[in-house]
């Protein structure tokens, strides 16, 4: 009756169903919350799931636009690419979740929170960390990290315990999947050396199957958002799914990392994300058109920083917030249609143009044309150089005037 | 005969054919010296061109090994892409160009040294400050730059003096190339919204043409070199040339490129780099193996500068020097074996393995081998994360504890 | 009559009057415009002068508040310190100036602006890249750059032209002087192994001749912003003029500097800024206090990068407003009091405090009130030292279990 | 009789000396080991002391000079300052004593190592990070984190097993010093209002009671090393004391700083460098001399990653070597003279000089010497602001060419 109630974060798979045991075995009342970012769920099926096994309430949250206008587009006009190859997929939806979870729990006057991550991982951080940032008196408990059982444990505790035990119980795979991509990880993954087996990927067609035709597409921006595909509009949730659809068809997007997990180790990581790397060739190359040099030359820095803040867990610093300022103002520019064409495992970008272009065929031209100041450049690099030649004499020592 | 000499960077083409006669009439001798970094040029044809202009001598040299192991090599290792995009190809020649001619002017105690750079391009800053910087006391002399003629007037000028004038003059292009790679910028280039034509590319295949069964390649690398390709040893210069034929033929390392020239404006370039992709591609593979994240971290930022001072025309900068001497540091343990896939454009890095590995599977896997302490992730995070809770407890006004 | 209209960066001395005769005899008519930034100018007498040397008009603006609430501040904000030691006193006004120029300009339909600037100091690229990025069709006119006179023969067109020669015309000095400091080159300081003499300084005590007893002052912050000193209310000027008397009282603020050009050479400066020295204190300490250590260690990357861009004239970048938004989302929570005393030279905060204050003694305390988690710490600390660890073992090749 | 060892980093101080008799209970022979570090401790009553209260065996080292050749070298050519004003004190010698008690601790064959630090500090990651990269096998103890005693409790314990209590016992402070300098924390200190008191400090003179007569010192340096004073030559460690006595009797290099510490809170820390701080001053204004402006302006990015890296207890990280590789590069040219005035709290650099001095008198004079090109800043500033000015037509939507 006056138990305390906690706040699952409720996939539907195995570990979080025992989990609503678990946590009731505990003493609590279980309350389900399971977020739709995107990975195509039966969102009605998983949130009877979770009541047939004991959650005395249960959630679930269409939260496919927030991700896409908050988290997705920040990584994608930061050109977010942890370790210069993985775009950020379950990194993005951990603070959105750990924020509806919060809500939940504020609304249910719930005490505590759950998640189902494990203690090697960097979505406990993400979770924790958020959580902790949100509302600092709500106590965390990880199941998974806590029961220190064997996976024959875990699914002796089920079967005890009448939970569903899914059919892909054996397959070596551990996926997270949202609109910006898909992870995969385990099993014969851990050997570096060895390729991933087809059966890894699920959104991308292998190459040696795509078609030998490409698709163009023309993507359209305004102030650094996608939001017309082949001069259609569509919400930004709508438009990721759509190239998802037509860029996996044509093997774009496929990434094997062994990167630097927040927790010290290197994990080897495959993941799928058809939309989001064909979203980053163009909106990089618009950029290429319209962002003045210096811009261009210091936006990396920035990028790098927001990208490790994220993979680290610290959306809900307040460095987050004044990274994303530094972005949002120089994402006006970025105005135009970007011409890709999807073949063979890439996404080209064959033309770009846009009304804010500083590219200057006059100024650039070698034709006669040609309106730039060749003279100039004689003082400049006179200039230019100064420091080097001032240097080269004083510490070479070659006998000269200056 | 008391004449004072020039000694001229000479490619064979028409603007330094006709910039010997030029210098002629303003009363230098030219000695004319050309370089062999890689491009396949006829250098006994190119050496007889010259004093049949009117050179008073004609110097050829072979650059290869030098270019390979001072110059690529660096940018390989520093991963240098210039606006993530561009492998610094005739950046990385222009400074040994300068250094060969400086040599030779001091030999032959020449006063001047001549380019046949424009006004408008990156080249000439290259070309001038590195000169500078190895012999302060040397004039420098752009002929192109200062006789200020058009095309039409040049051919004239060439017709008149028994120039040679090339058949294949009318081509739009303006090209570079040698070991690392093939620049080629002008004409139908000059539209950013029209895609390269074919005719525009030369090392690669058209990916529409590519052969339908893949090359895989082993690729050893020892303190951050490649040596052997296959199993067998090549010396640097040679595995690139090796490269750039297995991976052109699949269509490796086209890219099309508006990037903003050091002189202020942005051009449109596009670039074959087939062999240098691929190794790029295989050595980030390598150093995600066996780099310390620490040092993983960092070094972007390392790579990021140099990469901007090579472009930047500045290698004989002291700051060259000391950014070097990070690099080499951390080479030391990239050593082993990455295994490539190339096919239809892509240099797909399907395994690697080293004895410097710091990938541990018993630290990463998820089954009942697992030596990481779970347990230790949560005082990290309660740590790590204490910060942005600290503040949000301060700065949200939620009534909390610390 | 139909002459074309120049618009003159009038400052009252020898090099501008000059130039209003030079830039007659070259058939402009000359409007004179002296901005006011806080160097304490006769600006009624100034405005006479020019017109009765030969100007058809003459403005004096007062843009004080202007440069303190825009560019004083931002430089405040960003603890803006050229090569660690100069706080860009000059750079911060030449943008204003530029601004005011232009628009002047555009009220009286002039063709171009002027200014004093010779051709080897960092101010012309500040003015002129300023005015283009505003009013690209002006034309820009640097008389004393162009005439290429010796100080004597400027002096020879004076007399000739009745132009007033300053008494203090043989003033070894070169001085420009706003609300944030007072910058001084040339003469006797050209020699670094020499100290600047005590006629360098004006507006600071010598440490010899200071008071022996402090003045203890309390600046309160709001958002950043310097509002109070003493619990009294002031304009931002007003603010830092009072605290150029009171700091420049005890010799505060003296700065000594070989510095790096942006056009390419070493100058050897004196500048002297007792209040921006003050404030610059005092608001790192409030940062200190207040910032979140995200901030706290990336703030200094936008720090360095935005003092860069300042003095290097590209106030009017798209990047400065980048760099800027970043600024000002850090700056909330920047608020209130710290206490410096200022003696012998020196500005000693001796006590900050601040509603928004991350300092939880809590915490932080070696007392029995300690609410820290010391066994959090031993997690941490595995983690952390995890990739140091395994570097260890692997490349160390100690015999040992993970 | 066969019982484990562990080596103790003993200081002489109560937590210290009690941790002996707890590691006995515990069950081993405790081997105590205690670093001169130039805290002028008297070595030979702690190896007493060590022994009397039952430790095994007593090791005491005089590490000064390895300490200054390399960690405070380090420090001093990286002008290392943590959040801008921590000179790295005792992050310093943290990795140097692990380094020694990993050596004694396999010379005696122990299986630990132990040290006196808390839970909430730095110096504990420090001491742990630093033994497991040396040697994995060693377990650490932390015997203060562990027993978790009250103040009281641990003199109860102390008195119950005759281990001697220090005189000074309730003083309000912990003391670190070492030759780079001094640090406080605790008690009074732990208000950030207030002002520390005169109490805190050992090493300064306070303002008030300095001389009103300055020294002035000549510093000179090799590579970046320190040699000589005042033309006499020293050991460096010498040199570093003798500099702490005379600068500390002129009130240099009192600190008091609000910093962020690794393990996520913030501290007041009271620091006292008297000779740090004058040799990071002076090696700073030679290098402002000697350095070329890009290394001057890229030397700062690698600094503050060494200092974090140092802060942060990663010394024995390969990324160190990294850094001090680019370091040691760049301090060849920083050789000179420094003249410097210790005078009311500061140390004035008046004058320097060098035979690799870069600043130009020919270049920088304003007089009829100079021999920089003037009109080649007509060029610089044209390609200069050009990407702002196309910016800026292109984007304010002037009507003009470009």
């Amino acid at each position: 009756m006056s138990q305390q109630k906690v706040v699952l974060a409720y996939s539907g798979g195995l570990d979080t169903s025992v989990a609503i045991k678990w946590l009731q075995d505990k003493g609590y009342d279980v309350v389900a919350c399971c977020l739709d970012v995107g990975e195509g769920k039966d969102l009605q099926f998983i949130k009877e799931k979770a009541l047939t096994i004991g959650a005395i309430k249960s959630y679930v949250i269409d939260a496919k636009e927030e991700f896409s206008n908050i988290y997705a587009l920040s990584a994608l006009q930061a050109h977010a690419l942890y370790e210069e190859k993985y775009p950020l997929v379950s990194a993005l939806s951990r603070p959105l979740i750990a924020q509806k979870l919060v809500e939940v729990a504020e609304q249910e006057q719930a005490v505590a929170v759950a998640h189902g991550c494990t203690g090697k991982g960097n979505d406990q951080v993400r979770f924790e960390v958020s959580i902790k940032a949100l509302n600092p008196d709500l106590e965390v408990i990880a199941p998974v990290r806590d029961w220190k059982w064997s996976r024959e444990e875990e699914i002796e505790y089920a079967k005890e315990h009448n939970i569903p035990i899914p059919i892909n119980l054996d397959s070596p795979f551990s996926i997270d999947q949202n609109l910006w991509g898909r992870s995969n990880e385990c099993g014969v993954l851990e050997d570096p050396w060895a390729a991933p087996p087809e059966e890894a990927y699920d959104l991308t067609v292998s190459l040696e199957k795509t078609p030998d035709t490409p698709d163009i597409v023309e993507i359209k921006f305004e102030k650094g958002v996608p939001v017309a595909l082949n001069g259609q509009y569509y919400a930004l949730s709508q438009l990721i799914l759509e190239l998802n659809e037509i860029a996996g068809k044509h093997g774009v997007g496929r990434i094997d990392h062994v990167e630097n997990r927040l927790v010290g180790i290197k994990s080897r990581e495959v993941y799928e994300c058809p939309g989001a790397m064909t979203l980053l060739k163009a909106h990089k190359e618009l950029e290429d058109l319209t962002l003045v040099k210096e811009i261009a030359h210091f936006k990396p820095v920035i990028s790098k920083k927001l990208t490790e803040v994220i993979y680290e867990g610290l959306w809900f610093s307040p460095l987050t917030k004044a990274l994303l300022a530094f972005l949002q103002e120089t994402q006006q520019y970025v105005n135009g249609v970007v011409r890709v064409k999807l073949f063979k495992g890439h996404a080209i970008v064959e033309g770009r143009k846009s009304p804010n272009s500083l590219y200057n065929e006059k100024l650039a031209t070698y034709t006669k044309e040609d309106e730039f100041d060749h003279q100039a450049a004689v003082g400049f690099i006179t200039l230019w150089g100064l420091p080097t030649k001032v240097s080269s004499i004083i510490n070479n020592k070659k006998v000269t005037n200056v």
